[in-house]
């Protein structure tokens, strides 16, 4: 009964766009506890449906300004009158027990700003846990009333690909390069990136940043749109969020294409089947976690060590396990 | 008893390079059922660390020429005295129930040539099953002496990640296109392709396909390498499939990247890593097999239905599924 007092005063909270509440929430969200994800779910089910907000994904290696284009672009929009949330996604964190990305500090006047929500990445090892909380996280800030949630990650692993899954743009930051340079861009992001912005087109390096940007248009090119987008797509552009320029035109294009794939109902299409998927994932993984005691667990590391040494083959390790269970 | 003797003549069969034994061998492999897959754990224990291939994989829409390309590229391999076996994974045969792939009418040379093996992509609809059966599909041929494995797909859906997952090089074959034609790229392949190979340079196509050539080295420029293969990969080339030129080439490079990767050790740690990989996979698809239940798979499809239409969230339809199932 308190319990579900306390998930009403969340709830209440949230939608009353109480920063406070919404941090809170999110924390409940990113717990493992068994009693933090029953009042975990309490809390989404009642919230289920409130506000929506123009998704962006941002993904940038390290040096390519990151905190400084968030910074200024998300103050930007809170001068427009737009509300911004800002949620990190940081595979690495997990490892080192801290995060790099979402830190407050790297984001001086969006912290400040009143307008902002500035959440870090979760310190979490299991990666299907941090699926399932930046989903939740993100409908969190919706139902909060941000009109536009960015989440952010470097990239590293699958992190882009979950960022990419729960937003509706995404968009990668990259540093001007000269030549040779363009191959530090990772394998596989420029495959489900919708608009590429090359950062730093100012002082010395404005030219670069101009090749730069005709390279990656060039490349993007060789990419098939998604066969729903309008013609032009995906895009590069050049801006500076040190002088604040291109910031706007960025902002425009980048919202007209959200609000494109709505009007269209491909957003809508894309998120009924997204969250149609994520249920069917979160079950299957609820499941296996009930039966993968630890035992079980130990059974698996210690048969997949033979595999990998090739002192069995994977069928046989398999029906070998599977025996061991008897009838589960 | 009667059983064990069988595989053993299957084993032996393989072994000895009896090309109908092999067939019967993935024919066993691509059953599901529960006695053939016990068979299968057998058959596969048995011949397992025998024999090492060249694992090609290879892709292309339709109109790239795979058929001309295999027929040609694998008769070049034969006469030089390799074996060669051609694998077709074709996610669309599940639908149709039948394969476009691996046709033998398609590699008329080859599907006659007794240094050959050529295999249609099975009709199956699980598509955890299909790339089980492709592994080990794999791991027969190379049992059976075959010096190169080609695994060919169609770029469909996840087949391409199946099919880079099985092979130490991965291809991608496509036709000389002018401009904007190039957008039909699928979005995602260039990402884990080693090779791009522009077909049909021949004739009045000459010119066209090396344009495109260059267009898409200009392309693989701008994606990282693998952070182990040597400089100048990922690269491209123009071939002709028809006149038989530029196949010797090809091969060269394919094999000495293959060689470079084998050398350093990397294909070694990657095969050794995958077939963990695998086993896990297996596992847990043998598990939650063994718990789907046809009503618990009723269940879950009927929420999913619901979570799509918006009717409940995602959280509270996970929790309410595992609460009716109690303690399993």
């Amino acid at each position: 009964m308190a319990q579900q007092t306390d998930i009403e005063r969340l709830r209440d909270g949230i939608r009353g766009r109480d920063r406070r509440a919404l941090a809170q929430g999110v924390t409940l969200i990113e717990s493992e506890r068994a009693d933090h994800r029953d009042q975990a779910a309490d809390l989404m089910e009642s919230l289920r449906g409130a506000g929506q907000a123009v998704r962006i994904g941002l993904s940038g290696a390290p040096g390519a300004g990151k905190s400084t284009f968030i910074d200024s672009f998300g103050t930007m929009l809170t001068g427009q009158g737009r509300r911004v949330a800002v949620l990190a996604v940081d595979p690495s964190s997990a490892l080192s027990g801290g995060s790099i990305l979402g830190d407050k500090t790297r984001m001086e006047r969006l912290a400040r700003d009143p307008d902002a929500f500035v959440r870090p990445s979760p310190s979490r090892a299991h990666p299907g846990g941090v699926a399932r909380s930046t989903r939740e996280s993100v409908a969190l800030c919706e139902a909060a009333g941000y009109d536009v949630v960015i989440v952010e990650t470097v990239g590293v692993g699958q992190s882009e690909i979950l960022v990419a899954d729960v937003s509706d743009v995404f968009v990668l930051l990259v540093a001007p390069a000269g030549g040779d340079e363009l191959q530090g861009v990772k394998r596989g992001i420029m495959e489900f990136c919708d608009v590429v912005l090359v950062n730093k087109a100012d002082g010395d390096l404005r030219a670069a940043a101009e090749r730069t940007c005709a390279d990656y248009a060039g490349a993007l090119r060789l990419l098939r749109r998604r066969p729903a987008d309008p013609d032009g797509h995906p895009f590069a552009m050049a801006v500076s969020a040190l002088r604040e320029e291109g910031l706007d035109a960025a902002w425009k294009r980048i919202a007209d294409l959200a609000e494109w794939r709505l009007a269209h109902g491909h957003l809508e299409d894309v998120r009924a089947a997204q969250a149609r998927r994520w249920f069917e994932e979160e079950v299957r993984r609820s499941l296996l976690e009930r039966i993968e005691t630890p035992e079980l667990r130990a059974k698996i590391v210690k048969a997949g060590v033979e595999v990998e040494e090739g002192a069995i083959s994977v069928s046989a390790a398999v029906r070998r396990l599977l025996r061991s269970l008897g009838d589960l």
